[in-house]
């Protein structure tokens, strides 16, 4: 088994902003189905649960301690590892490895009180790690604090096929090297920050459409899946939608959702 | 209207702590109404709601925007400010004032990125402030940050009393200034950090019982309510229950529980 959940698909204002008012806001408050939580995502193997970000604040709730076999991050801000300030006070002996990038200075306290949380020497861009059934290629990404991508590989003996799933948040476009490792390894599905509607100007740290769409032609994965999603881009979706207008997003281009589950097997 | 909600009673580690299979923590993690969520405090008035801390991550979904007049932080520690990380990206243009102790640091970057948040200049201890239905005066407190403990204070003219509420958490033991301030004052509700059961030394940072019991009989409320509560006090709540031993706690000293809402009138 090698299955992705998204426990999130927003970004750090989350949808519903808090006081909005817009379409795509009063849609998520009324219909928790909409609502998009800080983006993060549990990939579930058949020996126990990968963390990737760790923004949710009801992990303790979700998942039982034993089953989270280590916690992966993209980069330390708030939205991105804010629910590890309440897991770190487990009083078990285990403890849990946290993969990460190479930032000094962490999160707030999180490094001075680590708890459980076993933060492992950063990672190396480009160096894959094996951690048993699937493997973790770190990739260079471009925002506002130090951020790494994941490649995901795992390996289905039953039909001899690898799964190639990148995790591409948060960043604004994608370092050269990055691009090209990435257009060589055939990926099977692309998820990526896709924060804004299309723009004329690209924003500042985190992808719009147009900026999707380029990355998506560039490196030709099977699907794009999108996340880090805001109101905005809700709104704007839903008034594409209502105009029935011809689709701005091709076929193999999709919208997460939170609590949605993907595989490539 | 002056009503005191408590929206947490919890410790940083909050109960049910993650992985714990104490007698409290599976209590908790059975019945949700023994779950202790961070310690904070919603006051309730005829114009709208004073947030006290704002450890809880589910304010967005609690309290509409419109609602909350202002936040009054204790300290900036990640289980008092949590819940702003997320709050601060309303889009609204009007914005909330955030009183607060003198701590040029604050929590990761909320002073840098406030967004919604306006944080008023630090709070003078035993100084005053009136905000209409009622007064706040800031009390100092003995902890690993800077902390603030507060009185409130609320006049009704209809029975022509006031209403003298203190709230002092996170603290071990008190200042002699406030300490001697609250004895002075004659207080109605005094609700206090009691993160431990009795121990033979103070723990660091945070009451025990006997440190409470101790500033119980110094300041001599009518009443004292319990709170910044670990697993480890209710374990011992539960024990003392169970061997139906002499009640360790008088009668006017009583445990919160989430959800719970209390008043003078």
């Amino acid at each position: 088994m090698f299955e992705i959940e998204f426990l999130g698909t927003g970004n750090a204002a989350q949808v519903p902003v808090w006081g909005c008012v817009c379409i795509a806001c009063a849609r998520a408050k009324q219909d928790n189905t909409y609502r998009r939580r800080s983006a993060s995502l549990a990939i579930h193997t058949t020996t126990g649960i990968t963390l990737v970000d760790a923004g949710l604040t009801d992990l303790a709730e979700r998942f039982e301690f034993d089953s989270i076999e280590r916690i992966v991050l993209t980069h330390f801000h708030m939205d991105h590892v804010q629910g590890l300030f309440h897991l770190r006070w487990s009083e078990r002996e285990e403890r849990i490895p946290v993969y990460r990038p190479d930032d000094a200075l962490g999160a707030d306290d999180l490094y001075k009180h680590p708890g459980v949380l076993d933060f492992q020497p950063p990672l190396s861009p480009f160096k894959m790690i094996d951690v048993g059934e699937f493997s973790i290629t770190p990739l260079p990404l471009i925002h506002s604090r130090i951020t790494l991508g994941y490649l995901f590989e795992v390996y289905s003996p039953a039909i001899s096929a690898v799964c190639k799933i990148a995790y591409l948040t948060d960043t604004v476009g994608l370092p050269e090297a990055t691009q090209n490792y990435l257009a060589d390894a055939f990926i099977d599905i692309l998820i990526i920050d896709c924060s804004e509607p299309p723009r004329d100007q690209p924003p500042k740290n985190h992808n719009d459409v147009n900026c999707v769409l380029n990355i998506h032609n560039q490196i030709q994965p099977k699907r794009t899946v999108l996340t880090h999603i805001s109101h905005r881009l809700d709104q704007w979706l839903m008034e594409q939608a209502a105009q029935k207008v011809k689709a701005v997003l091709p076929n193999e281009v999709t919208v997460a959702r939170d609590g949605q589950r993907l595989s490539c097997f």
